[in-house]
């Protein structure tokens, strides 16, 4: 899959590791859950560590229900500092009474070996709701996993947050603030927006810009409404959703304070980063077969662009449809139809594109004649885009998302296996 | 399917012909759409017809994208009369330019076949939106649909609105009103929310009772807010929903005209009616073999139990999972937590039944111990019941749903076929 980029940025490798000072590590510690019939034979501990104290910042998942390991990192970053992230797959420590507890031991084993206080860590879990965390294989592997640590350990690191995901999704680019060359990498996991059987959506994300907690913050709130958000694979949000930023200052260029061209940069290198991961978890759907893009424009506002484009990438009809590679428009229609905003159904417009063309198959709120032959060899591609015009002012937004497929029944019907 | 029974009314046979001095047939008048490898082999266009001027009223999609037949009936239920239903499967004559033109020409060819005024015809159609609505078949058979009517001719006129259905959907009761004998019956197709491939959910109520338009109007107002609206498959609202009752009064009960004790018995026969319709509805949705019914009690209000079932109904994590017959509380739970609605987390309680037995899974949002052989064995059933109470006030809710299946996939992702 083609990372995306909007304004001046390079893409490198590394992930959580291309910027400066960040080791990361992921062994296999022996996690399993009730009812799993082997042993996961994948990495399923990790730890991300910063050679300096980071200013830091997280949003969580809006879910009522919250993961443990979500309430502890709340109280963790308080203070906007941190230095490392523990992080396990396999069991979410969520809905369990000691969940608290244990979410509170992973930091103090984790800062133990590394010499940290608790406080300084950033913790994070993934897997099956309910059931209670074993402590012991994580104590247990604490040792290895913190001298395994290497400023190219990335890929160990995301193999172990990985659940039912089918390839790994990290991104990184350079970009320059006040004439440094800074670099950030994020990398992400999340196959469905959530599926308490084997996952939530993590990312973590770092970068050696020198930029306040507070500012990070106020970038990565605005980024993560038009960015995974604006991502959905079943309309499902997560008990344990987390994306956290570190900046640990190497870069040494002059410390970002305030919202000037700085700041604009590491939004954009933000931006950049958090939109392809948003991509790869829309293309890594449960079952996907396709990445779907829905952009809406000629909004009266972002909003009513928004909403539509998520009513339109949410409707399991219109999936179903991309599925069948079906240039089926009245479900596209429909969809914009029962979004909760306010717009003249008469004047949308409706295309759809792929690398493979693009046809016209709606002109103000009403079916034009096209070749369904065409629309056939535009919905092969396994990259769909789906433009509509709302005719009502310059909003305009995007929003990503797949198909619903056989397989997608598969992964979440199988008995907890 | 057994049929639930709430207060007194007696279940009777006869659909939409229960009720006194009701005719009903439907035809194959031979409508097919455009890619469509086969005609139509079942009856395509149907005809409710009584005996006397019926006082009516209807509800109506809420999507911003209407049927043209909406439009027209919308039109002609302005003066809260009726005397007919002429309704078309196959195609929804939506999206369509000579939309409006098309439905009221339905309305003519059947006025005048009647000896009616087109006023005093509903018409509703049901099929593919965007496809123009070609009228000859219907002139061609609108004399041999009319010259068929009889007293007991349901079935036929169920088949003709029947898309994806794989069973016919009618119920009928009787209750009493002032001591006269009242007879209410109705017919519903429906197999998923929306399915513009084939389908929309179109509901049809007769009855012989004498009640005012406008208090049939507040009944079915109030009744479809519990019963239909609270069904759900797959999450899309069609562009073509309605429900509309027609009461002509030959029950020779004394005229319903205030919300009284006989308004009390005609609102329980509806609920009777339309309950046991929502959840043929729910039973049959698209590729489902379960029927999932959610009871939400201990809410601090009748709406948020609403939400809180409708969000356990809707989610595609907890339908898989009942596919699945996998007793994943943790999804519920999940659901429960998205739900837009206040409450404590800490205080829910989680049931799982079925006439296989129950088991407790969630007691205070944590997980408790429970036999995994028996939830399997439990699940096993056709029919599940999700009993959540929320330790709150004493609101309560119902919603009916079914699971997610590969053949909800095959059904909606297969070309327009």
């Amino acid at each position: 899959m083609e990372l995306k980029k909007i304004g001046s940025v390079k893409f490198v490798k590394g992930g959580v590791c291309a910027a400066k000072g960040f080791k990361a590590n992921g062994i296999q510690c022996g996690l399993v859950h009730e009812g799993a019939s082997l042993t996961s034979k994948k990495n399923d501990l990790a730890l991300i560590v910063s050679d300096k104290e980071c200013t830091a910042a997280a949003v969580y998942t809006t879910n009522k229900v919250k993961g443990a390991p979500i309430l502890v990192t709340k109280e963790h970053l308080k203070n906007g500092t941190a230095k490392a992230v523990i992080v396990n797959s396999v069991n979410a420590n969520t809905c369990n009474p000691d969940g608290v507890e244990k979410a509170n031991k992973m930091c103090m084993l984790a800062a133990a070996e590394l010499g940290l206080v608790p406080e300084d860590i950033i913790v994070a879990s993934t897997g099956v709701i309910g059931q209670v965390l074993p402590i012991e294989p994580i104590a247990n592997g604490m040792k290895e996993l913190a001298e395994g640590l290497t400023y190219d350990g990335n890929s160990r690191a995301l193999e172990a947050i990985m659940t039912t995901d089918t390839m790994p999704k990290e991104a990184a680019v350079e970009f320059e603030m006040g004439g440094k060359l800074c670099t950030m990498g994020g990398m992400l996991k999340g196959s469905g927006m959530i599926h308490p059987n084997m996952a939530t959506t993590l990312t973590f994300i770092t970068t050696d810009a020198d930029i306040s907690a507070e500012l990070i913050q106020r970038a990565l709130s605005d980024c993560v409404k038009v960015t995974l958000n604006m991502a959905s694979v079943d309309g499902d949000t997560s008990t344990n959703d987390m994306v956290c930023v570190m900046a640990n200052g190497m870069a040494e260029n002059k410390p970002v304070v305030r919202e000037d061209k700085d700041y604009e940069a590491f939004a954009n290198a933000l931006y950049n980063i958090m939109m392809n991961l948003a991509r790869m978890m829309a293309r890594d759907g449960e079952g996907a077969t396709k990445l779907v893009e829905c952009v809406v424009n000629g909004a009266d506002s972002e909003k009513t662009a928004q909403i539509v484009a998520k009513s339109v990438i949410c409707s399991s009809l219109f999936k179903t449809a991309m599925f069948g590679e079906d240039a089926n428009w009245g479900r596209i229609l429909c969809a914009v139809g029962y979004a909760d905003a306010d717009f003249d159904i008469g004047k949308i417009d409706v295309q759809i594109a792929s690398a493979n063309g693009s046809v016209h198959v709606c002109h103000n709120g009403a079916g034009v004649e096209f070749s369904e032959e065409d629309a056939k060899k535009i919905l092969e591609h396994d990259e769909i885009q789906i433009i509509i015009s709302l005719g009502d002012g310059a909003g305009a937004a995007a929003a990503w998302g797949c198909d619903l497929t056989y397989d997608y029944v598969k992964i979440n019907g199988d008995y907890r296996s």
